[in-house]
């Protein structure tokens, strides 16, 4: 069986029993290299996953499983910005089996005040980057997880003028050594953030 | 201390290990009966709350958590759907910690093969419960918690009707045994579903 298992945010106490046991009995684990590294696998089990080889590895992964229980690791919770990988991954046409597990999204919300029926979550880590404005509903503020690259952090720089009325909070490294929640008043902050920060626009 | 704990959506094993630690290390752990009689605690460590005590056993809770460990579990993630507990907790003035689970909105996404970032997430487990219509957004579905009473599932029902080109889905029991998916075509499934189901409007 192919298992896509969502290992949590960071903190290694914040990942599920379930999810312990999968990547235990999995004889491969697939997965971008920063998850790998939090995970420690032996050389044979890791499956470093990047750009270009993700297709090829994918392919044979899901061979693999039909008769191997291979995992495909992620950070945080499958469903919550992996709709792509996870595109993919059906494309493959092999059965798969989905391990929940806890996201940084609702650490953020922990982390803020707020609970996840007064926001609505967007994600910049995708091919074609959420917007704020498509977001807007009222009475909810926003939780979004910023762009990778410089220039869409700049974009979204640009599009949080829109939200002065609102407190700006730039969460980074959520449940890791390091964590920093503070406003987010200067375009270089956001710039500089690592690739873990969590953006939340409360209103 | 006073602890906020995320017990999961239900599987035993889609707990976290923080989860499990803190549940031990609790010299007591409070929660709704559904709560605790899923965690199998001994008298002298589980606390009840119920509607006419709640106010009670927190404020015995907050003050011995200047000198103990306490603790509150909830099912699923406490920023989902328990802001009113967490409100109340606030109002106490003491220190506490959230601690993140796994909660079943995102197993239903799981099962319903969508994203966080898709969706709208709707509560009726509160005291005024959130309508379809004042979440509406192009481009994602629903996720519902529909109400626990009878008329408040026939309101649903009704405002269910709206989303007829949408494909209704009643998921109960997620994770547990004798979990089931299916279409909501009739208004008797939804008055009948168990407290722990999710409606996902997936449009």
């Amino acid at each position: 069986m192919l298992y896509i298992v969502g290992v949590g945010p960071g903190d290694p106490e914040l990942i599920t029993l379930k999810a312990v046991k999968a990547l235990e009995r999995c004889e491969r684990v697939a997965g971008w290299r920063s998850v790998l590294l939090r995970l420690g696998l032996s050389e044979e089990k890791a499956v470093e996953l990047t750009y270009r080889n993700q297709e090829e590895r994918l392919r044979e992964l899901a061979e693999l499983s039909a008769s191997r229980d291979v995992c495909i690791a992620v950070h945080g919770d499958p469903t919550v910005s992996d709709w792509e990988l996870l595109d993919r991954v059906r494309e493959l046409g092999v059965p798969f089996e989905v391990i929940n597990g806890v996201s940084s999204l609702n650490l953020a919300l922990a982390r803020a005040g707020l609970d996840m029926a007064h926001v609505v979550f967007i994600t910049q880590h995708a091919r074609s980057p959420q917007s704020l404005s498509d977001a807007a509903l009222p009475g909810r503020s926003l939780v979004v997880f910023p762009p990778l690259d410089a220039k869409g952090r700049s974009e979204l720089w640009e599009e949080l003028k829109r939200f002065s009325q609102c407190k700006i909070l730039l969460m980074e490294r959520l449940s890791l050594p390091g964590e920093r929640v503070v406003e987010l008043k200067e375009r270089e902050h956001l710039l500089n953030a690592t690739d873990l920060s969590v953006v939340v626009v409360k209103c």
